[in-house]
Parts: C-alpha cells; structure tokens; sequence
C-alpha cells in the first residue's frame, strides 16, 4: 500500500551522523528520474554532495544545521533549454525521491533555495548556467521517531464538488 | 517497494468509460493532502469533476479529448494567500495523487493550464481568485496497458559527483 509511505514521508530536520551508501542513493535517485515530466523532457540531474567541505560551504550560504549534518546532499537541477515547465518537474522528481527515501527508513526535506542562493550554490557546485535549482535535498536517517500522518490529518472540506 | 508503484505511474491519454468509486476518488485526495508544503501551510483543496457537461465545457477552455473521455477530474488549487511556493505545493501534491492512482490501477496525466486557461477553469468552477490551478488530473482507467519504467529508464551518466 503506497499510503504507507506517503503517510510516512514527514519532514526530518534532524538526522543521525551514520552514512548512507550509494546503493540507497542511487535508489533514490532512480525514483527522482521515473517522475514525469513536462512532453516527457527527462532533462533533471543530481549532483550529490558527501564531503563536509562542501557542506559547510552550502551551510554558509544557506543557513540550516541540518545542511551540514546530513551525510548526503542531493540538490536536483534541470536543464531550462529542455523543459518548459523546470519548477514543476523538479518538484515532481523530488516528491519521488521523498517517498522512496521514507520507504528506506531515511528522512529528507525540502530546503528551498532563495533564488540569490541558488545562484551561490549552483556556482560552488560548478552547475552550468543554464541549468535550475530550486531545492536542496538532505538525506540520512532520522534523529527522531517519524510519526506518520494519519487519517486525522485528512480534511474532506477541502474536497469541492462539480464546483466552488 | 514503492519503486514498483513509482514505475508504473505512465501518463495516461486515453481512458475507459468505467467509472471510478467515489471511495478511490478520495484515496487519491488524501495522497494529495498528505504531501509536504511549503511552512507546512497545507492549503491546497480539490474540485472534483464528474458532470459530463462541465467537462465538456473545460475541454473547449484546455483541449484534449481525454479531458472530456476520464469519468473523473481533480483540480488542485492553492490558497496564494497561504502558501509562498504555490506551484511546487501543487506539484508535489499532484505527484502523490498520480502515485496513489496508479497504486489504485488508475491512470492519470498531467494536463497543464497556461494562465489564460486556468483564468477559465476557475471562472467555470467558481473557485476564489486567490486561488492558483495549475494542472487538471484526469482520473480513470488506462485503455491501454501501462508499460512500467524499467531500468532501461535510469541514467547514471546524469548523477554528478560532489561537483559538476
């Protein structure tokens, strides 16, 4: 049942310092690049970031503990030459890569990328110009229990019926 | 393994007539409100579509014939007033209600509304002005089998290595 992991995908801020291989990475990944995305463009790509040297960088740059404590960083960026509509699909791709982080036991969040900041963190990650950020995405296990959502969180108000 | 549900969402173009239960309806929603959003602001609602007339009346506003073929459409809409990253909220959440549909064997697509059709749709459904659209989800069943994602899909060659 997917609801399972879409109800336990929260967002961590905290996270334990133990390091998560590339296979779960990858995984990870895989999901972010079987998002759709806008006449089916397929122009997201990943850099990811282990080494705490550049972390602390991002951290200056950004703001967030979290950013620097995470042992992987995955900042997803999309080729705006190729997609149409690059906010939509990053955000896609990165929904994703939340679910299949959860189903993994790890905890992510989006941390989102002020456009002055995008540009500082594409530039230390020598992102070509023509390519956009709108996230930074923190991968590692969860500091804290995760405490799923539940049907208490559901709100059928919100659900309009033929019309307003 | 959510990858097995993440790689059979295909968008779909064509449906069968077969309606789809209401109960469904609402496990797509709740997929759909258990998404994160920006500040935790949860305010995107749902206009839930099944009257014929009414989709036929958004297929000469958006084209497509499947807007008029799906039994069912969903159109996501945020509160501007609440949310400050309106169009990743409503992307983040359409990617969950696309996931749980497929989950569910349903089909969906990404229909995208250019701001002079999303102007129309919301006029034609009475939602507030300060509400953003930017997608129609047509829900239903696939005419045609789903071909899953495979691994053939993934591409390593775009995963970049602490830098560009």
């Amino acid at each position: 049942m997917i609801i399972k992991e879409i109800s336990n995908r929260r967002s961590v801020r905290e996270y334990k310092p133990d390091d998560v291989t590339d296979e779960l990475i990858i995984e990870i990944i895989k999901a972010g690049q079987f998002a759709p995305s806008a006449k089916n463009n397929q122009a997201v790509e990943f850099v990811v970031v282990r080494k705490q040297e550049t972390k602390e960088k991002i951290f200056e740059i950004v703001g967030q503990e979290y950013v620097k404590q995470a042992p992987v960083l995955i900042i997803p960026v999309i080729d705006e030459t190729k997609s149409i509509l690059p906010v939509q699909d990053l955000s896609v791709a990165s929904e994703n890569m939340f679910l299949q982080a959860a189903a993994l036991g790890l905890g992510t969040v989006w941390k989102n990328l002020r456009p002055e900041w995008e540009k500082g963190v594409k530039k230390l990650l020598a992102v070509p110009e023509q390519f956009r950020a709108v996230n930074i995405i923190p991968v590692g296990y969860p500091k804290n229990k995760i405490e799923p959502h539940t049907n208490a969180d559901f709100n059928d108000k919100k659900i309009h019926r033929e019309k307003w």
